[in-house]
């Protein structure tokens, strides 16, 4: 057994990859996104190379432009618990909105999920940007940003008292004297506060893991003081090592600013990795992908991340000089200025941007054999930029196969990555993590 | 095979049982409420019995009273997506509320258990009675009973809408083209109403069903009103042959008059099925049940179901005689009614109408060899009241057992239950109902 720091593995899985042309290519099934084998099939491969977690992204809104890939997806927690089903060790993370649910029924949800799968339940906490999610849930626009985070940090506080409103000795189940549960275990929030107000004790005991492991991935300022105070693993972009670097200690400085231990916060920046037995075939496969673009959909959609009106880009032009800056941005502020930068630091054409960003989002693409994306991975890691990485194949399922089968076997002969999972554990386990004390039990010792 | 017509089984799914005392056995485990194996066991055994569906009730708060009995439980729709995925053919019908959850999130988990399922998602509809809930959602007490019907239609026509809103050929997956979708064939719903307003699509295609089998299962005047326009199977709790008979015929009669086909409103009366090789021991099995009820918690519990305060009942008297009529309750009206009609009609005592109600909370308890149960069963279905039932089971797993192994065995011989399932079928197929268009693509034709 290696005792040397190890480093976390989460595969983010999105239909049939990250790349929006994914679905084009002749191994692609279109239908894949409400195909529950589809991910039972990803799970397995994920969990034959020993990845701590999987995780799905969501938003409560339709994206216009049916036209461009696979939209729509099923809910993430209800695909999660079917997965819970199919495998026993990998984490199951879902991303849910703290602007569009209540903290009654999410954490209740979350819970349920938890026990379900033996303690591997994780929630990445978003606050859902844009006026579209907002028109589905009775708003007439997007509530603003600092709005939203303040909203998502009560939300919070009501879930943690929610999931330590039973303490985990309440069910007594003594049948000789017709006594089931402790009453004096149980405590309601009786929580009044300026979003939400929540009277009594969830509807389930507490969960193996106390709670899902707390996920976050917004890299504004707001979220990355909202992820200093609450998250433990942090999933962000960025673009080169020294950015990354920058990010992390930003992030581990503030999160020990906030009392927490900084290394009780696990920062996995998002690799789209594109794998060829030579590095001339990686660049080929990239190209293929690139070749099945169609540029007149990145406009529309790279217009509508920069808050530009329709129209405003030239595909062989580069970026307008007088962009806002993100203070004026009211969605996803980080991703914004990630993209400008990107745009503007490599001098790119709309039509190159598109072809940048259509693999990743604005995460990093990294095109190479096994050994030179295990040598990007390893570096990042061992120079304080990342504690594992956030794995976003460019296609699905052979990326995230060609990664498992190539590169994990390279990690582990590397020492870096466990060679099987071990002992049953928690999701908060693998990653390191104590289990939380029940905040009415700790004040009673 | 036989063209009688065939009776529809519900397995009415409670931890260890819907007798408050059966966790007291010595056979029952007081943890079931929260053990996946569990429900998967009881799902199997329901599965081998050939029943059309089980169901999960629920309500968004934790009642008091750990003392008593198992308290808390999985939420529905997690806990169903889980055993989807451990069963082949049984309907999954999972209670929601419509005072307490958003039309687009709840919209989308029963289209994503629908699509997982391949087509076996039911929802049991619910407005959710008692001021707990409603301050678990930030609201100082209990909407109205005609406010909460009012909000669950509407909550119904945006859910329909939301489910209509990709026609069923919305995805195109024209590969050489780059044409996923066919923007022209979804539908937002673009709704503004009184309690939601709601804009875009469903983020998830439609589902094999269209949408799930909608349950509904109050017996007030609004409730009866709300299931005579949109239910497709109501259950029902009747003490009496004549009652269940007269519930009945109002119930197809106001759904003809809603304009719909009475025969695509399937009625199911709850019946708790305590079985023994002779009566005799039927009886003795109950009597066991009935010994083991702690009647200072059951005194607590009937002052809240008929809204007394604290100390008005005495254990060995009679029911008040000034009880308020139904009109006054604002809670679940129908059940009121029942409780206080069964208790006037037989003059029990409240200890002997706790001792009626330990085992079904109003429900028909019938205590009888597997020959009298399924005379019974047949009885009523031939009568005129009822489609088929709700099977209720005292104790779990031991009286589903109990029932599968020798009352359906009986039931089919007698031609009124199916010998298999048969070829694959959604939930609406087995009840046999038909496939709901799509209010759009039927606009177009």
């Amino acid at each position: 057994m290696t005792t040397a720091r190890q480093l976390h593995l989460n595969a983010f899985l999105m239909n049939t990859g990250h790349h929006e042309a994914s679905w084009r290519l002749p191994e692609s099934d279109p239908h894949a996104h409400v195909e529950l084998a589809h991910y039972v099939h990803l799970a397995r491969i994920a969990e034959r190379g020993t990845f701590d977690s999987l995780f799905l992204a969501d938003g409560p809104q339709l994206w216009g432009n049916l036209a461009q890939r696979p939209a729509g997806a099923l809910e993430p927690l209800t695909l999660l618990t079917a997965l819970a089903t199919a495998t026993e060790h990998i984490g199951l993370i879902a991303t849910a909105s703290t602007s569009y649910n209540s903290p009654y029924n999410l954490a209740r949800k979350f819970a349920s999920l938890d026990i379900i799968s033996g303690g591997r339940a994780g929630w990445n906490i978003v606050t859902t940007a844009g006026a579209e999610a907002a028109r589905n849930f009775g708003l007439a626009g997007e509530p603003a940003h600092a709005d939203r985070y303040a909203r998502a940090a009560e939300f919070l506080d009501v879930s943690l008292k929610l999931w330590d409103s039973w303490e985990d000795d309440a069910i007594v189940a003594d049948k000789a004297a017709g006594v089931w549960g402790d009453d004096t275990k149980i405590h309601p929030p009786r929580h009044q506060g300026t979003y939400f107000s929540v009277e009594g004790a969830l509807n389930v005991p507490r969960s193996p893991q106390g709670y899902p492991l707390l996920v976050q991935a917004g890299s504004s300022e707001d979220g990355k003081t909202f992820a200093a105070r609450y998250a433990e693993a942090v999933f962000t972009a960025q673009q080169t090592l020294a950015d990354a670097q920058a990010f992390y200690t930003d992030l581990k400085s503030r999160t020990a600013a906030a009392g927490r231990d900084p290394g009780h916060i696990k920062v996995l920046p998002g690799i789209v990795p594109v794998i060829g037995s030579t590095e001339a075939e990686a660049r080929a496969n990239e190209q293929v992908l690139e070749d099945h673009i169609v540029h007149e959909h990145g406009l529309r959609n790279l217009q509508r991340l920069l808050q530009l009106e329709p129209g405003t880009l030239e595909l062989d032009a580069q970026l307008p000089a007088d962009l806002p800056p993100e203070d004026a941005i009211e969605g996803a502020k980080s991703r914004y200025t990630l993209i400008v930068e990107l745009a503007r630091r490599e001098r790119l054409t709309a039509r190159q941007l598109i072809g940048r960003l259509g693999g990743g989002r604005g995460h990093l693409t990294f095109a190479g054999t096994p050994e030179q994306v295990a040598d990007a991975i390893e570096e990042w890691f061992r120079l304080g930029a990342a504690d594992g990485f956030n794995i976003m194949p460019a296609v699905l399922p052979s990326g995230l196969d060609l990664f498992v089968g190539h590169v994990v076997p390279i990690l582990r002969a590397r020492g870096l990555l466990r060679q099987e999972y071990g002992p049953q554990q928690t999701l908060r386990e693998r990653y390191g993590l104590p289990r939380p004390a029940n905040q009415h039990a700790s004040a009673l010792v």
